[in-house]
C-alpha cells in the first residue's frame, strides 16, 4: 500500500512505521502464541492455583490495613529517588527488618525484583568480571547480564561441576556465579551448597535471586540462603521480590553492607528510579511481621505444593516433586498444554501455561502455586479439575 | 592480608571477593561523590523543592483515600504478572482513562516509568534498526538502548537537524527516534515539534519519555504531545511515569493500540514483571481524576516555576527559563553546588543537587522543582534562602 519514494523503500505514510508489528502478530498468531490480557474482578469465583501469593498474605486484613495506612500516612507516591525525596523511615524500618529476618547485614529496596536484579548484576560486574549465569535463570537475570559490561558464560542448569571449571578457566580477575533458588517454572531448587563451594574455590561472588524461595524456605520463611546455612557469608549476595510470599510489590536486594553502599552510590535502577510507593513498603512490612508471628505459613505453603504433587501423581499426572510452593504437570505438548489450561477455567481453577519459547527445556507444562491458605477441599478441588481437563497420552 | 595462591591471584578468603567495593567507594571519596540516603519522617518541615511531586497531589486525601481503598479491595500486591493473575479491572480502568486523556489509542501500565521506557525501547527495535537518542535522555532510556538489539546513535542535544541527516544517511530499514519531552536536570524541554517531522521524514518512528511532561504541559496537563499537537499520532509513543504528577508509582506506555498489542506479547518487562500494585493503580487514578476536575492545577505548576526562575534572576542568581516545572541555577562549581545545596538543606529547605558526572553537559547546578501548591509565601521564602546560601561567583 505504501510507494517507496527513496533507494531504501522507506515508507512515507507516518502510520506505516509500524506496519511490522501487525506481521509480527500475524506470525505470533499462527504460531498459536498469541497472549490475552484478562482483567480480573476484585471477588473472583476462579480457584487461584496461578499466582505467586505463596502465603496468602496478598488480602490478609494486616497486610491491606498496613497497605491502607502508610498511604494515608506517607502519600500515593515516595515523590522521588532514593537518594533525593523517596527514603521515609518506613523504607528504612522494612531494610532493617528485612535483613535482620533474612540474617544478613543490610537490605535496600526497589521498585521491583526486575530493578533490583538489574542492580546488582550490573553494579557488581565489570569488563574484569565474568558472569557464570544458570541456562534457565530468570529474564530479569539475564536481562541484567546484558547490561552488565562483563563477559557472560551461560551456564549448564544446575551443574556446580561446570561452574566450577568455568571459574577455573576464565581469565578475568573477578566472578559472579549467578542462579535463581527456586526454578520459576518448574519449581526445582538450585544446588546452592554446591554452588556456594564452586564459587568460594573459584574467588567468585554468589548471587542467588531468591524471588520464590523468600517466605517458602528456610525457617520460618527466611529463604533459600538460610536453609542451605550461607546466611551472612561475605560473599553472598541475595535479591527477592517482595511481591510474592509479602504480597506487595518491589524488590530488595540482601548482602554485606558494603555491597548494599556499593548499590547506594552506583546502581542505575537504584539511583534513577522513583523510590518505592509508601503502600507497598506498608504492605511488604505487614507481611513480613506477620510471618515472624506465624512461622508456619512457611511450611505450610511447602505442605501443600506436597500433597498437591502426590495427590496428582495419584490420579496418573506428571506432577514434579517441589522443592517449594511451585508445582508443574507436564503435558504431551504446547497445544494440549493451552488446552488443558483453558479447560481447567471453564472449570473454575486458574493454572499457569508454559510452552516454548518460554520454558527452556522446551517441554509444555501447566504451573501451579501451592499457597499456604488452600484449604483441604480446594487442594481436592483442584486435583480433580486438573485430572478431569488431562489430555490423553 | 590474602595470600595469592594461583597463578591468577585469586582471593582465597571469601570476604575478599568484595574488597574492590571498598576501593571504589574511597575513589567516590575522594573525588566528593559519595551519595548518602536521608530518610525523612512523615512530617517534614522541610520545604520540599526537590521532590517531583510537581501537582502536590501525593499527600492529597482523594489520592491517598484512592490508594487506601484500592489496597483494601483488592489487596496489597497484584500476585503476579499483568500476563497471568496480575491485571485488575482496576489496572483495565487506569489505562482506559490515561489513553482517552492523553489522546491516544490506547495505554500500558507497568510498575515504574524505568520499566516503561525499558519495554519500548527493546520491543520496538531489532537488528535492522537505528535508535537516534539524544544525547541528554534519562538514564531508563539508555538502559533501554543497551538492552536493545539496535544499533545506537547518540545525537547532539535537542539537534532536529542531526537527527534529519542520521536518519538519512542510515542502512536500517527502521528507525526509532528517541527523547526526553522535558529533560530532567535542566528542566527544558525538546523541540518535539521538528523531531517528530524530521522522523517522519525519515520514516522514522518517535518515541517521547514525557516523565516531567505528564500533568504540567498541555491543556489541562495532557502532556508534550498534547501540548505539541503530537497526541494520537500513528507513528508516536509516549511514555510517562505515575511517580511524578500522578503522586503514585509505575509507568505507562501511550500510543497506537498496535504498539501496545505488540509490547503485551513480547516485552520482558511487562512479561516477567509483576504488576503494579493495585494501591498504586488506585492513587493514579485518584490523582488523575483530581486532575481533570482541576485542570489549572498544570498551569499553576508552570506558573509557580515561571515565578520562581523571574524572582531568582532579580536576586542575581544564574535561574533557567523554564518550559516546564523544573528550573535550574547554576552554581560556581561541583563543590560549590554540594555546599550550597547543604546550606539550603541547613536553612529548611531541601533542593535537588547535580554535579558531574550526572550532569551531561558539566556544569553543576542546583534543580528546583515548582509545586502547584506552594504557596506565594513558600516561593518568597524558597528564594530568600537560595539567595542568602549562594556561593561567590
Ligand atoms: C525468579 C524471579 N526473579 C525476579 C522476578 C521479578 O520480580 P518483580 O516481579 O518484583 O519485578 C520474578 C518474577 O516476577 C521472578 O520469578
Ligand atoms: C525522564 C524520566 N524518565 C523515566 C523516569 C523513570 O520513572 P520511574 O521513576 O517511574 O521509574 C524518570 C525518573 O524517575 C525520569 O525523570
Amino acid at each position: 500500500m505504501i510507494e517507496p519514494t527513496t533507494a531504501t523503500a522507506r515508507p512515507q505514510a507516518p502510520a506505516a512505521v509500524f506496519d511490522w508489528l501487525d506481521e509480527a502478530a500475524e506470525l505470533r498468531a499462527r504460531a498459536g502464541l498469541t497472549r490475552i490480557l484478562r482483567s480480573r474482578p476484585a471477588e473472583d469465583p476462579v480457584l487461584d492455583l496461578a499466582s505467586n501469593d505463596y502465603l496468602g498474605l496478598t488480602r490478609h486484613p494486616a497486610v491491606t490495613q498496613a497497605a491502607a495506612e502508610a498511604a494515608r500516612r506517607w502519600g500515593g507516591g515516595a515523590t522521588g529517588s532514593r537518594l533525593v525525596t523517596g527514603t521515609t523511615v518506613l523504607h528504612t524500618e522494612l531494610e532493617v527488618e528485612l535483613a535482620d529476618f533474612c540474617g544478613v547485614e543490610a537490605a535496600l529496596v526497589f521498585s521491583s525484583g526486575y530493578a533490583a536484579n538489574l542492580a546488582v548484576l550490573t553494579a557488581l560486574t565489570d569488563p574484569d568480571t565474568v558472569i557464570v549465569s544458570d541456562a534457565y535463570n530468570h529474564a530479569s537475570l539475564i536481562d541484567g547480564c546484558r547490561l552488565a559490561r562483563a563477559r557472560v558464560w551461560r551456564a549448564p542448569h544446575a551443574d556446580p561441576a561446570a561452574v566450577a571449571e568455568a571459574l577455573a578457566e576464565r581469565a578475568e580477575p573477578r566472578a559472579l556465579v549467578v542462579s535463581d533458588s527456586v526454578f520459576s517454572v518448574d519449581g526445582n531448587a538450585a544446588p546452592l551448597g554446591a554452588l556456594s563451594d564452586a564459587a568460594a574455590r573459584g574467588g567468585a561472588a554468589l548471587l542467588v535471586d531468591d524471588a520464590h524461595g523468600l517466605g517458602v524456605l528456610g525457617p520460618g520463611g527466611r529463604g533459600a540462603l538460610a536453609a542451605a546455612g550461607l546466611a551472612g557469608r561475605p560473599d553472598t549476595v541475595a535479591t527477592a521480590t517482595l511481591s510474592k510470599s509479602l504480597g506487595s510489590q518491589g524488590g530488595v536486594v540482601l548482602g554485606p553492607r558494603r555491597v548494599i553502599r556499593h548499590l547506594v552510590e552506583s546502581a542505575r535502577t537504584f539511583i534513577f528510579d522513583t523510590g518505592l510507593a509508601p503502600a507497598a513498603v506498608g504492605a511488604a512490612l505487614g507481611a513480613l511481621r506477620l510471618l515472624r508471628a506465624e512461622p508456619e505459613r512457611a511450611e505450610r505453603a511447602r505442605e501443600v505444593a506436597r500433597t498437591l504433587a502426590a495427590r496428582l501423581t495419584e490420579a496418573g499426572l506428571r506432577a514434579s516433586d517441589p522443592d517449594a510452593a511451585v508445582v508443574s504437570v507436564l503435558a504431551p505438548g504446547p497445544e494440549q498444554a493451552v488446552a488443558w489450561a483453558a479447560d481447567c477455567r471453564t472449570a473454575g481453577l486458574a493454572v499457569g501455561c508454559f510452552r516454548p519459547p518460554s520454558v527452556p527445556d522446551g517441554l509444555s507444562r501447566l504451573r501451579l502455586t501451592a499457597r499456604a491458605d488452600l484449604t483441604e477441599r480446594q487442594i481436592a478441588e483442584a486435583v480433580a479439575v486438573l485430572a478431569r481437563t488431562a489430555p490423553q497420552g
